[in-house]
């Protein structure tokens, strides 16, 4: 059965909101009220005209009971990924209605004692969509996979990866392919329905978490792969995550997925990198592990104008000489045709060459 | 009050007990027996000669006891983490004799049922070393400590990386400096007493495990600061381990830690990185984020004829004009002299830079 989901927003809805966002454009569930007591009296499509669907915005749970809904969904991802303190009188009203708690924050609400007796007195659940399952290390059965898999990677966190991965597939199911989403974090779980958030995988076994969810979706039939990646390479805090997936999915080719306008590593004195630097990193890394090539670059040009967004368009175009296009602004079809030629499967570099 | 250990490294002491050999070798806690039937009736020394101390070998538990042992730990780490399936019958006997169970494995003894019975009635404790403790994210307070901070990489696990450190450390401190170790992985907790296995860690807070080492060893007066390093950068399994100690110790200095006699990464299709290659990925890779030269190559020539090693050694200080030597066959101190001009603190690129 699909839930119907009230998302808790406080505050939030029209700025850092992302898995808010990501289920109402790209899941599967209806939602039937957003919680954001700021916006209150809107609709979310008001707010963020890009959304798929639509809800009215409210002030608080009492009015989203309104709507019908079965499930709160916690909407925001935080760093450190805890509870907002001022969020848990309404995530208490959520369960004291019986709603089912759905949340991708690091922490386990289901572990807190109070959300815990809360919840069975009321005889409803707390389903925590980061807690991974139990992973094997990274074998290398992936390699032996005939589907070619194609994992984004990013100039920073928050650019848009996990859009980007949907939108080429739905691109490429429209040119005639079985294609598939591999979600890799809470939004994309939410999204997608499955997965593992790889960022909550004990760092020895990360690479075999991202190894087994392509595995998975290769086992379903899928002829393409986009995996959605995490963090950036050069980011002090995340990028180890990043590398386990570059490894652990063992790409066949990249997408790399940039915001021009963020120069700088949310949080740290760490520069973003260049199209060209970003390129050669990523490809210098995998061409001992599984050679990969950066095969186009994905644009985030939310803000800009049209005019600035095809001018830096043209500049990514003419620096790298690869496909650039911004997915949301101009559509993924026209990308999706100028990358599928590249989406061809690579083996291993063989080892035993001299050093 | 140290410990006196007996070692438990059934069938494997004279090949990859490599927890074992590092508390042998470096720790300060007494090894008053190693169990391992295949070896029994030698002493340690007589199998590994390089060893610092030395103990009797023998069959099994019953007879290690005749030592007088107040712990028995676990002397192997294998891949995947478990405890061998014929070892449970050692450590149960061991329990029965009220050793203390100290043990580096993923795998949780003090969570397995059998054993924690047989403790309570034993009324004896289990240490799981790896069990991480609860660390923040990555903060970037690491940027600000004023001692410098050296982090060895390798070109594959089980190369030498823990090793190097601690030889580094000792000829700091004869050379008169305040220099510390920093323990990143199981074996170099149980040598040092302290630290934290990072590999352990969930992946969103592996660098952040990092920098929480390095800003106590500064707190506690290091004016050079040794982290062991951990897997290897080209690594498919390990390689975000790597990554994160790069990331979050925020090094000022490499020491690419190889044996050439690898030229494949174990159980994979992977060549290891020749060193140039090693040299320009690392360096690559923190260029943005913290900005580290390797200043030096240590080489593992393990089993090569001093001819060979010799040969081997000046072949790479010809390839990359960087100091290079193996501190185990001719000692820390000239290395040690050779790299010191070059532990210079550095600090982090400015960001803000146009792309």
């Amino acid at each position: 059965m699909s839930r119907r989901y009230a998302i808790l927003a406080l505050d939030r809805f029209a700025t850092d909101a992302k898995t808010a966002h990501g289920v109402m454009r790209y899941g599967s569930d209806d939602v039937v009220a957003v919680i954001d007591p700021s916006s209150a009296g809107r609709s979310a499509r008001e707010v963020l005209p890009y959304l798929e669907s639509d809800a009215p915005i409210v002030a608080d749970v009492a009015e989203a009971l309104e709507y019908g809904p079965t499930a709160l969904l916690i909407g925001t991802a935080p760093k450190g990924g805890g509870l907002p303190q001022q969020w848990r009188g309404a995530v208490l009203d959520a369960i004291r209605a019986r709603l089912e708690i759905v949340s991708g924050l690091h922490e386990v609400l289901g572990s807190d004692p109070e959300f815990r007796a809360a919840a069975q007195a009321a005889r409803t659940t707390i389903w925590d969509v980061r807690e991974p399952p139990e992973v094997p290390l990274f074998s290398g059965d992936v390699y032996a996979i005939d589907a070619p898999v194609l994992l984004t990677v990013g100039n920073e966190c928050a650019v848009g990866k996990m859009t980007v991965s949907l939108e080429l597939v739905r691109a490429a199911k429209a040119a005639g392919r079985r294609a598939r989403f591999v979600p890799t974090g809470q939004t994309g779980v939410l999204v997608a329905g499955w997965g593992i958030s790889v960022d909550r995988v004990i760092a020895d076994f990360a690479a075999g978490a991202a190894e087994q969810l392509v595995l998975y979706a290769a086992s379903e039939g899928a002829d393409l792969i986009v995996v959605e990646g995490q963090g950036a390479i050069n980011h002090p805090a995340y990028a180890a995550v990043t590398l386990a997936l570059m490894t652990g999915c063992a790409p066949d080719a990249l997408v790399l997925v940039a915001d021009p306008q963020r120069l700088q590593i949310d949080q740290y004195p760490t520069p973003t990198l260049p199209y060209a630097e970003a390129i050669a990193v990523h490809e210098q890394l995998l061409a001992t592990v599984k050679p990969a090539r950066v095969i186009g670059i994905a644009l985030n040009t939310h803000g800009m104008s049209d005019a600035a967004a095809r001018a830096e368009i043209e500049r990514a175009r003419a620096q790298t000489r690869l496909p650039v296009d911004d997915l949301v602004r101009f559509g993924p079809e026209p990308f999706y045709a100028a990358i599928a030629p590249a989406l061809v499967k690579g083996r291993p570099r063989r080892a035993g060459a001299p050093a």
